[in-house]
């Protein structure tokens, strides 16, 4: 049983179609409508058969919904309120899946001021994108964190709460501004991190591209997993959650030129304490199923 | 067949172990002989049953030995190679699998001017330690890095080149300075930054450690699997690559903070253009069979 009967999904990519798909597994009763402003997107979603029907525009996307999702970079989540405010039903609760979560809120609140808004942040993903990436077990036994205004109304949160049960979250209400502290040092700085010693890695004159890609076994290719997320995702997410992202990279700096002067002087107790330090914080994630036991992330050696 | 008939291992940790395993499996024919300097190392090894035996004493490890492989902490080598000097057959040749090598073969040659030494390093290994941790297909179709001196044996490079093929291994032979030049963006950066950003997240007063493990899959858990590594080794390998490492860092550390201005001034497009750069890599690193294509490492979503 759900809380809605007709959902929209604006924005069909690896998160909008996995909950496009979840949403069938999980609660076959409610109707699916899709929308994406990329017509080769929504064409792609048609074939898949994820969504009952594929609209053709924004506006008569929602014009039936009672939960209307965005799931579009976090750039573009005003632009798209702007889009859906003239035919959005007065009842229809709206939620996101922005990873940032205050300046979203400020954006779809600017484009639609009366908006029943409910901010969520299913914390969960690959590094694939495209509405072919999706699957229905994305958001299993993963947190969404959902992160309510001073003035949302408190039905709505335990609707959209319910709805994200039903496809096998766990829940967690937070502070909006907490969350985006929280996601900057959870998500947002390994992204920016990854991202930039793979930069690194590509530009050196001594070492070539073709060394780095073949010895990357040493330990370079787990950071290229995340360094192939989707960009425009990322680099909205970065724009849009700044304050905190700049605090959190200022901190890892001086910790990291905290390490360098460790080793330029030697001083390898220093070392050997932090490492064993950082070991105890794999073995609690590991303890608390937030990552998978097996050696080498369970890669083959076979 | 083999090169060798018998095979000395000193250090039975997740390499040593694994090679033992392997040349059990792979050349059944070769005599297994290891040594570890813990007591208590040497016991479960022996319970393990691994090597054939397992001897008492540095020295009395490599007596009868026509092959022995250094498989300590780089910073150790030195030390064991100065442990066996009196007992060491006139015609063994002497490896080791440091992941700094110039000053590996330096701290060797110092402890055994004489000695036939062919410094090799497989890329692979676990972030698990210990005897337990060790398989027989940890090298499969992984490269090793073969580094010779200028005055190293031929005959003793193609017979060691020889050895690890049958462990399955791809052999590459590079010049010493650049093996730690390549392994120090490869392998020892990586490993750096995952240890530093993994003491930044566990040292924030306004996010708690719970909360950095309750959402580590926003990005934050690929980068502790390497921060769980074995503390003595890399403390060692750090200090033993200094120079390498120290120019490496430098590099990143001026990258990363164009990324940090890039953010501040809201400079979508350099960050987009990074970000989509950075994707090909993956897809080359895939492409080449140095990771598995399954999205978010094949972590089980079910």
């Amino acid at each position: 049983m759900s809380e809605f009967s007709n959902i929209t999904i604006i924005g069909l990519g690896l998160i909008g179609s996995s909950i496009a798909r979840a949403v069938r597994e999980y609660l076959p009763d409610v109707n699916v409508v899709g929308f994406d402003a990329d017509e080769d997107i929504r064409t792609r979603a048609g074939s898949l058969g994820f969504c009952h029907q594929i609209a053709e525009t924004a506006g008569a996307s929602v014009a039936a919904a009672d939960l209307i999702i965005l799931c579009v970079p976090v750039g573009k989540m005003g632009v798209v309120a702007a889009d859906i405010a003239a035919d959005l039903p007065e009842t229809a609760i709206i939620s996101d899946v922005g990873s940032s979560k205050a300046s979203v809120a400020k954006a779809i609140l600017k484009a639609i001021p009366s908006a029943n808004l409910v901010p969520a942040h299913p914390v969960s993903g690959t590094e694939k994108s495209g509405p072919e990436a999706g699957f229905a077990t994305l958001f299993k036994d993963r947190w969404c964190i959902i992160t309510p205004l001073a003035d949302t109304d408190e039905t709505a949160v335990k609707k959209v709460s319910a709805f994200w049960e039903a496809l096998g979250s766990n829940i967690e209400i937070m502070e909006i501004e907490h969350h985006d502290m929280v996601l900057a040092i959870t998500s947002h700085l390994p992204h920016l991190i990854a991202y930039s010693i793979v930069g690194t890695a590509s530009d050196l004159e001594d070492v070539t591209r073709s060394e780095v890609i073949k010895y990357s076994a040493g330990g370079f290719r787990d950071f290229t997993r995340i360094a192939a997320s989707d960009p425009t995702m990322w680099r909205d997410v970065f724009l849009a959650n700044k304050d905190a992202v700049l605090e959190m990279l200022q901190r890892f700096s001086e910790d990291l030129s905290a390490l360098q002067r460790a080793i330029r002087w030697d001083k390898g107790d220093d070392l050997h304490e932090l490492f064993t330090k950082t070991r105890a914080v794999r073995r609690r994630i590991i303890e608390e199923g937030q990552d998978d036991a097996a050696p080498d992330f369970g890669r083959s050696h076979d």
